[in-house]
């Protein structure tokens, strides 16, 4: 690494300092530099707090002037909540200004960078560049596309299996796996089942972690049949809930009676495509809501049509140690899948995590959005 | 690591010198250790040659009066094509003897350390026991069993296939993981394909590296549908190729002139089972010939069979980074399978390498076989 890179390491240290805080701000880092050594650091620690920049530059016990500053993404150019970062650099005769990754929110989007070096400070771009992104990837991906990040989450036996040929599929993963879960859950706004998983399992679908906050429900259920007395309804007071429905299903006799059933209970029905739900529709309809990112957890129907429509932006795999078999059982992703090897998905960077003796496997979706504003 | 396990660690690396010349004898090795130190080593070097016992004492140049000798197998006590090494060990005074593994060969079977103990040396079982017995894993399963050490092998996407649905495999896993299998070919005698996977790929399934032998090739052809043209049969003079047909098969007119144009070409073609070819038989049939070991490339037919029958002891997984999808793209275990989550094969010991973006999966199913003279 690096002396610059190592600096910048620092700064997105400090920025993981804000994770749960600044939503839905992104979170920042900042470190100032004199003499090769760090003379102050700062983050963005709150929404509607001070930027990282101003928090670095406000705290110095030394003069800044002819300082470097880095920092994990471009600084801010207009008025907020607070004012603009790039005055308060002007301002300190910050010399050089090391950036992580520019800033996609359309009202920055290398503005900052700009009134910087119009200003006679000398701006390097794409320091650690992958790590600044990853940091933010739910809120880029966000404020670009205005649509929520989505996630596929699902787990699989050794023989690519989420259940045996019966439906039975208690436990594919041991106990280490399934806490990640829960901890992944808790990363997202909101989780999406499908009415199989429902009716299968009759999950909660929440947050089983200390401090959790637990993501809105969505359920995917073209015909309306979730049960009255399901655990999603029936908590559906507590935790937010919707229930997407294909619109036909909206015209059959008797629909108006039980959607107004599941709305007593708590729930929001949401009508979303024709004769089946359009996934595609329905996370545009969750940005719309603020809903930034989507955890989506099978089964292998849902996973095909996010896959087959190319939703997903990042996959988070558990591989349980276990062998099921059977022509017969479930597979994570159905749908029509991809005709040929050479037109299907290879995740990029990928890792591994060993959970016990089973495997969590992340990558991302290669990107073939077309991103707003460019 | 405690002192003992160091020497026996040293006496497994020397052992594993004897790989690829020692068959069908196992792997073994021995040091000689006086005061705290290794005063003499040896291994088994070649087959008829010397065992590990007897070149370690004989290359010693000190006195072995008062040593200790460990020993990753159990000493042999029986005149075979060398005198029995208990002999040589208390002919040199060994006052201690420790073991790593019994030798599970009925000519032996405890009885090496029974004379030790009646002379008088004080023999300590179990060092290292785990990986002395997964040194000659195919050896002591071969001759415990008389049935070959079956490795299920197959490669699979992120999602559990092993094609696209339009049958397209080429390719689910990288060079990395493709050269990796070509050196798992080298360590199995045999190696079993379905007729689905020579109609599919018409693949030579040799051993492309340096140095490799190729192993036996076996296809399990019930319908005796393998073409006369097929690069399998083409170089069944090259490559021992046996081809295993349905006992029913052969009552079908025209089936004898197939069956002889097939050997024509230099294959052996072996009845097994009646409508369909009965794995069970058919390893017992190649344990009759002296295949010790079968390396098992799917596709999920076979691979069901495996599974449903219990006939593997160890499963080689790849898991390609690569997400294909569809309801219809084949999975790689099929049969049966198990009905309930309790029934299911958790696998032992597993251990999990990265091969460039792909990864390969290693570990042993829980045998519940009778073993022979127990």
């Amino acid at each position: 690494m690096t002396d610059r890179e190592q600096f910048m390491h620092r700064a997105l240290t400090l920025a993981r300092l804000g994770e749960g805080r600044v939503s839905p701000n992104p979170m920042v880092g900042c470190v100032v530099v004199k003499d090769g050594r760090i003379i102050s650091e700062g983050y963005h620690e709150r929404y509607g707090g001070y930027h990282a920049e101003r928090n670095a530059l406000l705290s110095a016990e030394e003069d800044c002037e002819g300082a470097d500053l880095y920092v994990t993404l471009e600084p801010c150019c207009h008025y907020g909540k607070t004012p603009p970062c790039t005055e308060i650099i002007l301002e300190k005769k910050i010399r050089r200004v090391f950036v992580g990754c520019l800033d996609p929110n359309p009202k920055v989007a290398g503005g900052g960078i700009r009134i910087l070096r119009e200003h006679g400070v000398e701006v390097i771009t794409g320091i650690l560049e992958e790590e600044c992104l990853r940091l933010n990837e739910v809120f880029f991906h966000y404020i670009r596309t205005e649509r929520p990040y989505v996630v596929m989450k699902y787990a699989m036996s050794l023989d690519g299996k989420i259940a045996c040929h019966t439906g039975d599929s208690k436990w594919i993963t041991g106990e280490a796996a399934r806490e990640h879960v829960h901890l992944l859950r808790k990363r997202y706004s909101a989780i999406l089942a499908g009415i199989g998983t429902v009716l299968a399992d009759d999950p909660m679908l929440n947050c089983r972690t200390e401090e959790g906050v637990d993501p809105i429900r969505v359920i995917c259920d073209s015909c309306l049949r979730i049960p009255l007395d399901s655990r999603i309804l029936q908590t559906a007071r507590e935790i937010p809930t919707i229930i997407a429905v294909a619109g036909n299903t909206l015209k059959m006799p008797g629909a108006a009676v039980q959607v107004m059933k599941i709305q007593e209970l708590g729930a929001e029905v949401v009508s979303c495509g024709e004769d089946r739900v359009d996934l595609s529709r329905l996370m545009e309809l969750l940005g719309k809501r603020k809903i930034d990112s989507v955890l989506v957890e099978g089964g292998g129907s849902i996973h095909g049509s996010v896959r087959d429509e190319g939703l997903a932006q990042k996959a988070v795999i558990y591989v349980g140690n276990v062998l099921i078999g059977g022509a017969a059982a479930p597979s994570p992703v159905k749908g029509t899948g991809a005709d040929r090897m050479t037109e299907t998905d290879r995740l990029e960077n990928i890792t591994v995590e060993q959970l016990g003796d089973d495997l969590c496997i992340t990558g991302y979706f290669p990107q073939h959005e077309t991103v707003k504003g460019e």
